[in-house]
């Protein structure tokens, strides 16, 4: 999907959500569990539910790999069902991937020809080389981590070097491999007050923003700081939404969260 | 497996090599592309004939990811492949993996769990919960990239800050994390010049080490600023083993360039 196709279908539908398929199966509504695939089914009825008032789905490759074949059988059912909804979205795959080029080179394959997503979620810590074979894909997007949304960010994310945050130079020096019409950053909600400076390094880049709802970030200051002329921002929530209830109704409770969410957002749309 | 068994089987093999099972279908001799599974039967062949210089394996998921559910279920033959030999050895996924705790919980339990390897490759940069989930299983690993072997190592891995570089934060902060017990460092051999400064902030802790081979690092350098008294090394080499021949003979081949550097590494060894 191009730049311009998600900033039509953001303005359209008035909403910059993002519906995190965390889909993991200890968790997922017990009824489900007579179903022959339960976490393709309690997907199904997930998107079925919050479509109306989402433009991305992100599934978390972490909560498929860990039911082996079977969680790859469920993701591609997930991805295939997205792919045939009238109703066109963006298509994150959350896997945090990045490796020497010519594995790099694999993993955009993996993602970008068989899976056919839009964007896949990348840590930058490899550099350029790992990065790049994800850039080579018209329509394509690769998101790199930047300032993520959990305590670990700490650790390693905030050290500065030369007046310059490492953060921050992800952010810079990335910016030369790739352009707006390519490549997110990553930004955690619960780090809003650093979009500020943020926004001066990458004006005009895509961010997908996830804390918001589970991990306690604000919608309100994620725009306040965060937003641009294009919008800019996809926010993510995944738990608040999937699991607003754990029993027959979750579908219903996960619709009324995403728009209630999308209410908020179009009031802070300009 | 435990830090004693390894070190058992090292010296009792006189080898430190670890084989890259790095099987991109397209490049495995074709005669085997009549084979039902192309790909698993290549890696059953190549482990057969390295076995007896080889102290691990190093199945790189990139390769096996990017041919989707099919690959997905050669990677899990291999791994069942190598755990009914009656010959022991360590098992590494090299996922570079690694995301928010409760995701990298998920992501432990698809590795440790599911395909039961005893290592897997993260990636650092969200720091401490990113790790944790790892550590949390006796006889199991995290292998955290510390200095790779790629070109992009340049961007982010050397940056200084307050006189100390990334890489050697990375070392220096999991170090707490962890223990030499269930944690080991990816340093890549084409930085072997910088193994000295590592060993002195984890004097103890395996590395794994690849970029001898294909990506030209030196084994002798490795040895001579990175071993220790319990040789505390896997080396890694892929291509230059399993695609030393691309035709008929190529496990012969393959045996040949593992026996090569098993004498090499027995010739080095303490």
């Amino acid at each position: 999907m191009t730049r311009q196709e998600l900033i039509s279908i953001i303005r359209k539908k008035k909403s910059f959500l993002c519906v995190g398929l965390d889909s993991e199966l200890s968790k997922i509504p017990p009824h489900l569990l007579r179903e022959e695939d339960p976490v393709f089914e309690f997907n199904r009825q997930i998107i079925d539910a919050t479509i109306d008032f989402a433009v991305a789905y992100k599934p978390n490759l972490a909560f498929y790999e860990s039911s082996g074949l079977k969680g790859w059988v469920s993701l591609e059912k997930t991805i295939s069902y997205l792919h045939m909804k009238k109703d066109h979205v963006f298509l994150i795959a959350d896997a945090k991937r990045g490796d020497i080029g010519n594995t790099s080179t694999q993993y955009a394959k993996a993602f970008f020809e068989i899976l056919d997503v839009d964007a896949i979620t990348i840590a930058p810590y490899m550099g350029s080389d790992s990065v790049q074979p994800f850039l080579a894909y018209p329509g394509k997007w690769a998101i790199l981590l930047a300032l993520t949304s959990n305590k670990g960010a700490n650790d390693f994310q905030y050290l500065e070097s030369e007046g310059t945050r490492l953060f921050e130079h992800v952010l810079q020096t990335s910016g030369k491999w790739g352009t707006p019409e390519n490549m997110m950053y990553v930004v955690g909600a619960t780090q809003a007050r650093q979009l500020e400076s943020i926004r001066k390094i990458v004006p005009d880049h895509f961010l997908l923003v996830p804390g918001v709802g589970a991990q306690g970030g604000s919608l309100a200051e994620v725009v306040q700081y965060g937003m641009t002329k294009d919008i800019g921002l996809l926010v993510n929530a995944s738990r608040s939404i999937i699991f607003a209830s754990s029993k027959e109704d979750f579908a219903e409770k996960a619709r009324e969260e995403a728009e209630k969410m999308q209410k908020e957002m179009a009031a802070l749309m300009l």
